[in-house]
Order: structure tokens, then C-alpha cells, then sequence
């Protein structure tokens, strides 16, 4: 099911400018990237002897590095990426190291670090440490501050780690295009201080909005407003991996934007206190508590608060439209128009048709309509008491009382100790 | 008067389909809701002997309870609605117990609530408790936490409430349209230790988007970003009740957001400090002056000031176009296009073509253009200086010496004490 | 290029009802305004003896006044000006004595003012003074306050300054037009107990955004999200002045907001507080560190920070459109798409066509292509590396070890002490 205006433009230039723009849609890109429905294990305490608790980039991984001379020397590989949504559907992105966000770069304050970047793009790059204190000369702005990196070539970032935060990477230069695309990454400084109390869980979640036309595999860059799909790590619902934790963790979630839009995220059955910005932790005194933060463009977020209610606890952007995929903003508005007997007709015109919406939308989490290839339907995600109607920006917080592991056992196990009844009229 | 591109796309569907489009709109559901112009009153310290200082809901009502054992019974009912957004506009809605927003549930900390929802919509639906500290069944996400709850269906949520502050409740089923329709409400919950000082007026004020085609009665749920309606608790100026104070009262404004912007929602003459979120109080060391509180969707903000100054201030949206009413978007542009002698045949081939805009569009504030059914002017509201040129998120502020009642006498009766007067060039 | 869809409706307006909007859309008003290129310079210490550091508004300058009998007296002129954007394109705008946005009003917290309001609009206004404690009389509320201010009227406000911070002055009167053309400046109010430290550059931006249809002359007010251009004080990149300081300096930026989208601001290579809002200061125990400042309409943000860190250091909005020019958000997305061999085929049906974007956007910041007249390219600017790739909401903080003046010799002049190489592959 095309929506009801595309249709019609589509109809529209095909009229008038013979299929040219229908030809050309066709003939998309074959990317040469590799898929990343399989992250790589995070860094791990165990494997580095980490003197901090590493960040868990859910979907996602974190960057390895070697030392030199007492440098920590990393490489990062701007390309085409292959990125599956979630199951069904799988985006042509650009990204690095395969993936998109690409891989978590972590290190600790007073860290000399050498980034090697790259470009295995068509087109020149660069990268701006989005955040970061460092030398002019080191800040990435194509053109200002340094020559662009052609494609083929690799250029070298060299700065010592002089604050501690949430910070990000991206490009800048054709940086509309790139940062649509999916280039995009954090950059987490740990204190050289150790944080008291301990952080126990501490979670990377990078928000993204795109428009794939359904049907097709490619984002298209050049739309400000009205965007389809939108991504946690560059996944949708019921792709997100959920967050598990222990109860009485301590936890933190870092989130960060580079999208078009601010995004309010909201988490169920806790208050928690904004702690942190791209800017640095917030005093104390001016923290405020919160259920939603609002994470504009071109900024980071920390939440922090103690895991002290067991459960299944949705978090999600409140914006409603972005926690549904595709497909959902021009279809005419079928809300308490009566169909029986129409949909026969409309048939014999539109063979697809079906009547539907008259009275709301929950059917479309349930039926199986229809749909383009590589389209996923606008609601899904199944829970222990049936369908959970979302998409998009939506994961679900699973505290658990008792669990010996953080790999969880279920997706959806209800937590005992709740009431919940009916009662009949 | 249709607007440019929606004649267009009207007429180009009637061209490609057949009118299958239009035949379809027309069909409108005759909803069973009641009207609800007129509004309970809200429950009073008199009538229920009350520890606390009652909030208003303007153009809205509190949800009445009965003890039961020790519990606050109250009961919710989820139904069509018809809304007079306006004198000369109603809207068909969805809401509860008749209204939307939905009546206020108001409670105190330490309270022991039981809430029966019972469901009169025909799709499915299920309450979410926002901001609110409770067991996981009963935070009411479909599919997760519980069963959904049927057409015709009662299910009973019961907690205790261990904090204090501006919550919201709204479905968390099929959300995207069941919000858009109306579907929310405020949960105001009051502290076990009474606030010092006392705050004498408290007011609540909902925000939502719609978007109502010209000439209809349904809002379209389809729709992400080009809304044409914009409510304070579900009706637009001139059909927003004023704020009426008393000189030296200690006044809040609750305000909460459930559609799909932020509102930066300001407020003329006065400094305010935003005291609290849905997260709870923000500590006074964090508190921001502000004349603008800015209030992002899936959030509540608190606000408060003492009314030392007299007179009539303007509370509204600023965003401009949110203080329009329908119509205003997409309408060509005539600034600086002279028009004389072209009225004519203009509307030789359009019959209703008004010549207008050519040096702004105050002149819309007064002429008399002929709307479509059920639509109101794009600007309007009489003050005592003539036209206001307001519509969507506008009230005002009134604050009296000496008035004896809240009843407002005049809704623009001019303050005393200030000064006004012109200069010839 | 006029972008497919605009293309599409003009060409299906043309076909449906006989080319009667595009004929109206050539006849535009030949402004009566000056043009507004060359800036006066801003007040001085020198000049007048001032007891503050006076603020630097960017392209743009400061409101003389004179004395009357202890009474501070402006004279604001509203009325159409002609705005140069950046070179290669100027637009019809309304504003204030020649400028949009209007010259900015300084004084001191105590002053009484008086300020004369002529009206050479055609139609009528009224002035605002946003986030001022003032008798209710003054506040500028057409209908509501006062009696609107006819064409060829003059109207007197006169107050005395309650308080000290950044203000804004706009209409309110037809107010969605008159903002969106234009129509606002800074009300600077500087403490009568002097700043401690003092701070050395203070600089005002005031942010919009427009709708200029590509080939055409004057702003659309009627659109309500799909804007094409953005501007820091009705200029865009690289027609925007750099802020130059010297090392050391103690810096704030106050930047303002009346369009219809919140702004997030972001500074390069430093982390700055947020100290104070049109509502007045915030306390330092509630100011937050950011990198970004995200400036919502209807409010003003401070920011502050020492200039420690030498170099060009990019300022610009995060939303990446925001710091493109006209034409970017609906042309059709060649992502990937192979056009060897088909560009010829098109160019047989449109002559003008040209293939790109097939690897990206970043040719279009160096190739020539064809434009419509008055109309910039999407992405464009020069550094000492290269093409910087931007547009709109973009400009540079320039911070210099050494310098005399702060009329900076070189846009671009490229800071020492700086690392940067290139190693192959």
C-alpha cells in the first residue's frame, strides 16, 4: 500500500514528465557494505582490564584500539553500510566500520588519542568531535579547519582527552547528506576520577529519523519534515535490543541526537535527574527530575536513577508518530466512516483496497495486510498480553530481581510481585 | 474558502480515482458522546471539606470519587466525544466521561486510588498512568503490562501513591490515534505536608494539535506535522475561558502536552519560575526565570509567580502559527501583490475569489469571508481596543483589586491604573 | 531548478485553473524600503559615554536616542525593507527603520524610556515588548491593550526599566504575517550594578526562518513548516559577520528567537553556561554546561564563556538543513542511483537537467549549476582549505592571540599552534 498522496504525485509526474523520476527511482545502489544485523561483543572489563565500567551501545558495539607509544590508537573506516531495522527490512546507510551508529569510541580523561580515519565513501569526508576541547586544527570542519579527506585516503586526529562526558562524532562535510545517511557516533570520555557512587549499567542509545519511500532501500537526505522511520541505534521496534538490569543497579542512559527533530524520551515507573549534556555533568543543585528528557539536535543527554521497580518499563519517544514505522502520515482518515459495503466498490477501481480505520487502528497490529517489500508494518512487537502495537523509538527497561546474568532469558517474562485483574461490568 | 494545493489535490484525486476519495469523506460518524459546552463544576473545599486547594480546569471538570473502605473510587469512561472547540465549530472527539481532555483526577500523596475504566469506544484501549510510581501490572501499556481492555469491558487499576506533583493519564493502545483524538487527562497529585506558601489560584491547562479538514468534523490521526488546530484543553480562543486572579494571589499554571510539538508557552508581564516537571519538584537552586515555559510532548511543566501586576495578559503559544485558526498555511502568498482589477476575472473563473492579502491580513480579523460549515475565521476575539487578530492557544491573565468573586464580570473589562494615550506626527 | 514538486503543482495549477495563481505571483510590490547592505555602526563608549559595555548585534546595529527631560527617547519606524541575505540575493521584508531585525534598544535597568512607534505599513501594527514588567497599558496587545496603531500613525509607549537582561521587541498585531516578515530586534536592559567580572565581546543574534520560493522576491508568511531559508539576524552563510575576540576575552552571546521551530545552537571547541533567559538570570547554582544552546520561539538564551582557546571555531544551528540554502528538501533522491547514459535521455525532455547526487551533495558546493534569479546556492562559502560546504544559520567565532582591533584582517585567517597531517594509506 503506497499512501494516498504518493500515489497520486507519482500518478502526477507521470503524466506530465513521462516516468522520468519513476526510471530513475529504480536503479538503487548496490552497496558494497557489510551487513550488521550481528554486532560485535563490547569491550569488557575482562578482556582490557578497564579501570571504568564500559558503556553497553545497544545494537550496536564498541571501537577496540592499540597502543602506541602511549597512545590509544583507533580507526574508524567511513563507508556504505547495510543495516538491518529489524527483521524484514534492511536500509542502504552509510556509516563506519560496518555499522551505523558506528562503533563507541571510549576512553578516559587525559587519554592521548590518534584516530585514523578512512574514506571508503564516493564522495570526501571528515570528522568533528562533536563536543570535544581540543586544537583548531584538529576539529574537523572540511574546508575551515582542515582539508577534506578524498576518497581512498586516510587522515590522522591526534589530541589529548582534556574533560570527561558524553560526547559524539560526525561528519562535517556534505554533512546533510552524511549525517541522514547514518554517520554518527559516540565518543565516551570516563572520568579520571572514579565516579561515587559506581555507575552499574550504562547505556548508549543514538536517536536518528529517516524516509525510506516503501519499497525502496535508500534514505532519502534531501527531506526536513516528513520522515518515516524512526531509529534507536539505527533500529526500529521490535528490532531494539531491550535494556536489562539487575534490581538496586544504578543506571545510566546516554542519549544523543543528530537528527531534525527533539525527541522526548520517556520512561515508564521511574523518575530519574538529568545529569549530564555534551557540555559537561550538570551541579547537583541544578538537576531536575524527570520521566521524559528532551534530547534536542545536536546535543547529548545522561539520565541516571536507581533500578528499585521490577519490571517491564516501556521507554520511547512521545512524540506518537515516531514510535510507529512507515506508512502512517498521508492515508486518508477513515475514523468513523462507516465502509460496509463500499470496499466492494472501491475494489473494482483499486484491487488492493482494503477497508479498514473506521473505527481506529488498533487492527493493523494484528491483520496482515498487504505490503511493499521491505516495508514493515506500521505496529508490531508481541508481549505477554498480546500484540504491543509500536514501532520505531520504543525498547522496553526489564529489571530483574535475582538474575545471575545480564543475557535475559525472555523478552517479555512478567515480573512477579504485580496485581492485575479484571473486573466485569 | 478551500485552501490552493487541497482544491488541487482534491481535484486531481476526483480526476484519477473516480471521487472514490471524496465519496468516502463524507461519511462521517453521528457520535453518541454528549456535548459538552457546558462543564461540571469543579469540586470545591465546601463540597468536600478538601486538605488542599483544589486545581481548575479551564472549560473543563474534576473527576467526582466515593470512599470505598478506605480507597478513592473513581471511575473513567472511555467514549466518542463532540467538542465545541469554539461558538461555531464542535468536533468529533474520543475522551472520557464525556469531556476532552478527560475530567482531572485529583488525589492526595499516600492515598490508596482504585480507578474502573470502563471502555465505550469500539477498538480497544488501556489507561497508562504517566509519571506515576506504581507496581508494573499497573501501568496499563497493552500487550505488555495487561490485556487490552474491549469494547464494553471494565478493568480495575488500584495503587498507592507515593508522590506528589502534575501527572498525566492517556491510552497506551493503538496511541497514535487514540491520543490524536482526545484521549488524555491530567492526574494531579497533592503533598502530605502542605506547601508553604500556599498557592491561592491552580490551573490546568492541556495542549494538543489537530487536524480538522475544512468543512469536516473529524480530526485526521493520519497527520504528523500540518496540523491546523491548536487547544488549550481542547478548545481554541475566542472559546478559551481567562485565567481570573486577585491581586497578590500565588498563582500556578500546570501545563501538559500530549500532541506532537513543543509549545513555548508565554505569558505577558511577568517573570515566572518553572517549579516542577512530571519528574517531580525541581529544587529552588535550579529553578529557571523564565516569561516562556517551553513544554515538550509526553511532559508537564509547573509554573508560578505572585499576580502583582493588574490588568489583562495576554497567555499564549509562540509559536504564530498556533494562535491561528484553520486555514492559514498553504493559502498563496499576496504580500505586495497588487490586485486591484484583477478581482474581476479572477472571479470569472472562481466565484468566490476575495481579493485580500495584498498588505498583510489583519483585514481577515474583521471581513466577513464565507467559510465552509463547521469552520472558524483564521483570526478573531473582540477586545476593548477592537479586534484581538488571535485563534488557537490564546487566553488571558486577569488580574483584579478587589474583585469579591472569581466570577469574572467582563471578559476585557480594562484595568485601572495604567497608562495609554497617542502623539500626532 | 525549481524543485519536482513545486514543478508538479504549478504545472497541475496551471492545468486546472488557467495559470491564474502563477500570474498573480509576477506581480510583486516594489518595496518602498532602503536597502539595508551597509550597517551603522553600533554605540560606543566613546560616542556616548556609556557606563556598560555595549552589545554587538551582528549585521546589523544599535537604536540612537536623545534626552528629554530625563526621559530616554527612541523612534522606531516600522516599515518595508529591502534585506540583502547574502550577496547574489536580496528579499522584500517588513521591519524597523530600515533593518530587519530592527535596530537594537540598549539601556539601563532604572532608565524611563519613551519610545515613538510610526506606522509607514499599510496596514496596522502594534510593538510588543516581550518579557517586560510594564503597566498593563503599554504591553502592546492590539485590541486587547490598546487601540492599533494606523498606517501613518505615531503611538508613544513610555515605561521605566524594572529589571535587567535580554528582551525582544515584535508586533502584535497580525502577528503570524508580520514576525515572518521580519518584524523584531533586541530590548538590551544592562544592570545598574555593573557585571562582576565584566564581560569584554557581547554579541546579539536574532533567529528566523523564511520561506522565499526559488526565482521570486518576498517572503511567504502562510507557510507553517516547510522553510527554505534561515537566518541569523536576516542574513545567511556566507553572508553572516564572524564574531572576533581577542584570547582571554570574556564572551557572551545572547540569541533570540521568533520563528516557528526551536534552534539548537552549537559552539565549536568550547563548553559554555546558560546564564539567563528573557525571564531574567538564572542562578549559577541552576546554570548547565552545554555545547549547544537549544533556543525554543518566544524566548532568548545567554550564554558565556573565556576565550581560551584560539582559532576559527564554527557556530552555526544543528539542524543540518538549517545551515543549507534554498532548494534542498524535496528534490528527488539520486542516493546511489547509476545516471551514466540517462542524463542525455532526460535532458531530451527537461534541457535543463543536470545528473548528480549520485555519491552525495558535496559537488553541488563547487560545480556552477544553473540558478533561478535572487536565488543562493544550497551549500557554499570558502576557507582556507577549501569549500566549507554551508549555508543559513552558519557563522565563525574567530578568537586571536595578538590582535589590536577587532576589525579582523582575514575571514579566515588560519590559527598557529595547531597540529594537523595526513598520512597515506
Amino acid at each position: 500500500m503506497i499512501t494516498r498522496r504518493k500515489m497520486l504525485l507519482s500518478s502526477a509526474t507521470a503524466l506530465l514528465t513521462g516516468s522520468v523520476s519513476l526510471l530513475l527511482g529504480r536503479k538503487q545502489l548496490d552497496a558494497a557494505g557489510t551487513q550488521t544485523t550481528t554486532m560485535p561483543s563490547p569491550i569488557t572489563p575482562a578482556t582490557y582490564n578497564l579501570p571504568y565500567t564500559p558503556v553497553i551501545t545497544l545494537n550496536g558495539s564498541t571501537l577496540p584500539w592499540k597502543w602506541d607509544n602511549g597512545v590509544k590508537v583507533f580507526h574508524l573506516i567511513a563507508e556504505p553500510v547495510r543495516r538491518e531495522f529489524a527483521p524484514g527490512m534492511v536500509v542502504n546507510c552509510w556509516g563506519y566500520n560496518g555499522q551505523t551508529p558506528g562503533p563507541t569510541i571510549e576512553a578516559m580523561e587525559g587519554d592521548r588519542v590518534r584516530i585514523l580515519v578512512t574514506n571508503k565513501l564516493a564522495e570526501h569526508t571528515t570528522v568533528h568531535w562533536h563536543g570535544l576541547l581540543l586544537p583548531n586544527g584538529m576539529d574537523g570542519v572540511g574546508g575551515l579547519n582542515q582539508l577534506h579527506i578524498k576518497p581512498g585516503e586516510t587522515y590522522a586526529y591526534e589530541f589529548t582527552l582534556r574533560q570527561h562526558g558524553t560526547q559524539m562524532y560526525h561528519p562535517h562535510a556534505d554533512e546533510m547528506v552524511q549525517m541522514a545517511m547514518g554517520m554518527e557516533g559516540f565518543f565516551i570520555i570516563h572520568p579520571r576520577e572514579p565516579e561515587q557512587p559506581r555507575i552499574d549499567r550504562d547505556f548508549c542509545i543514538f536517536l536518528q529519523e529517516w524516509f525510506v519511500e516503501p519499497g525502496t532501500f535508500t534514505p532519502n537526505p534531501n527531506i526536513m519534515t516528513d520522515f518515516n522511520l524512526f531509529t534507536f541505534n539505527s533500529r526500529v521496534f521490535p528490532g531494539t535490543a531491550p535494556l536489562v538490569v539487575r534490581m538496586g543497579d544504578r543506571v545510566r542512559i546516554r542519549v544523543a541526537n543528530l537528527s531534525m527533530d527533539s525527541h522526548p524520551i520517556h520512561l515508564h515507573g521511574y523518575n530519574f535527574r538529568i545529569t549530564g549534556t555534551d557540555g559537561g555533568r550538570i551541579p547537583l543543585t541544578g538537576q531536575w527530575p524527570e520521566t521524559t528528557v528532551n534530547v534536542p539536535p545536536g546535543t547529548t543527554r545522561d539520565v541516571e536513577f536507581v533500578a528499585n521497580a521490577p519490571g517491564d518499563w516501556a521507554l520511547h519517544c512521545h512524540k506518537n508518530h515516531h514510535v510507529m514505522n512507515a506508512m502512517s502520515h498521508t492515508v486518508p482518515n477513515m475514523i468513523g466512516v462507516k465502509q460496509k459495503g463500499v470496499e466492494q466498490k472501491i475494489q473494482n477501481l483499486l484491487p488492493d483496497y482494503m477497508a479498514m480505520g473506521e473505527s481506529g487502528m488498533s487492527e493493523m497490529a494484528t491483520m496482515k495486510m498487504p505490503l511493499p517489500g521491505n516495508t514493515l508494518p506500521m505496529m508490531s512487537g508481541d508481549g505477554p498480553f498480546g500484540p504491543v502495537e509500536m514501532g520505531g523509538m520504543f525498547t522496553v527497561l526489564k529489571v530483574r530481581e535475582g538474575i545471575t546474568s545480564y543475557d535475559d532469558p525472555g523478552w517479555y517474562q512478567y515480573p512477579r510481585g504485580t496485581v492485575a485483574w479484571r473486573v466485569a461490568e
